[in-house]
């Protein structure tokens, strides 16, 4: 199992009074690690089609720990949990060396921008999403 | 079954890139809305102990409808869905008269600020949550 | 003088840690306020152009006294400093019935979308913006 | 002249619909090179005492150039115009090896958080933000 990895700054404004990042802006966490592996890596791997749009179905998310703010970066780890013909499923952890802060999963579909409808998984971005697909 | 009643103002900074709100900030507009559930309303029938602090252990949200920006405000429902000894489910609905936007589920644990420990939900909260108990 | 007035609502998430609204989102009140004024009045009144586009060249802004979280929306009054070819001044201050929260001035240039270029305001947008001409 | 060097992630978030920088997010990306230089670095220098607050009394900000999303990050570089009793003036560059976004200006008043009042600048932060003085 390959497991997609992302550094994700943690901004000052992240942070709610009670001094932790708050909880919606993990949101925004697993979007830049989504796009980091959707996004660069997918084109240096040759497959440019996901930077054309892929919209998120679903999201849930637990919060494990609070998150503070640090100068040091934290961990995304983003895998592949299932590929279908339309759409595909992604799991997340956003962790350091000492603690997990959050778990998280998507469901992501395809999306054409131009006629705005949903599309079918490419087999250039099936290949590509089955590099880092595991069962759990 | 009574639901919270929330009307949330749509910010043009809301958007992203494809002219819809953004993903993450859907769980700003459930914060709105559960605040002012769980905030403003429960002060007001004399329930205050909730604004001491109450944080989010899990969101689910599934997206049904891009919401573009507009004048008007979206109206997101609150709802709770169960009640245990040290915490609580709730569910949202984002939507206008024509259109649902979003479905959303929340587990929330009422939390000592002081002690930093999740604490038992009290009676008198107890009693204003299950004025909006349903089972779904 | 007519200012424009609008009433922006305070998100809880509006808030750092120090429990005031973050200096960064006053910037985003002043563009709600002037959305609203250039956007949707100016559509009623007829001039619907500055809809397609105009930029910020210039934002200063004092603060004055720190915004704490609020049920209450806060006012933004808007009006028009300095009429220029292909600019114009905007000035505004935040505030409620007891307290001015801050007070702001921006330098905007119409924009033309489709050419990705400044251009000069058309008599209908100068006629409108009139309105709200003072000198200071 | 030294100036501070930070370097700052650009998160997709970040873009509005027109696909460039927000102007509001410009002020966190000043917040957090500020953050750097008054938080961090000056703690490894000995002087821990900004980080007890320091407030934005007033900004001003130009934008030069649109700023779209890009992988690399963006260098923000400050550096210090005015020392005085109970407050100094920062300046700004927002840019890249080959594009100034923008430039800004800040006053700022170190803040006294247990009395909730602005306080003088003591001898060690006087000579810690010495280091960075410029004329202009």
């Amino acid at each position: 199992m390959i497991r997609h990895q992302y550094r994700c700054s943690v901004r000052w404004s992240d942070m709610d009074v009670y001094g932790h990042v708050n909880n919606s802006v993990f949101l925004t966490y697993l979007e830049e690690a989504r796009g980091d592996m959707l996004g660069r890596q997918a084109s240096t791997a040759g497959v440019g089609t996901f930077a054309a749009g892929c919209v998120s179905a679903k999201h849930e998310i637990e919060y494990k720990a609070p998150l503070e703010w640090r100068e040091a970066t934290v961990a995304v780890e983003v895998w592949v949990t299932g590929l279908r013909a339309a759409s595909f499923s992604l799991a997340y952890e956003v962790k350091d060396e000492r603690t997990l802060y959050a778990r998280a999963a998507s469901t992501m579909v395809p999306y054409d921008l131009e006629s705005r409808c949903p599309r079918r998984l490419t087999e250039p971005e099936r290949a590509y999403l089955t590099r880092f697909l595991t069962q759990h």
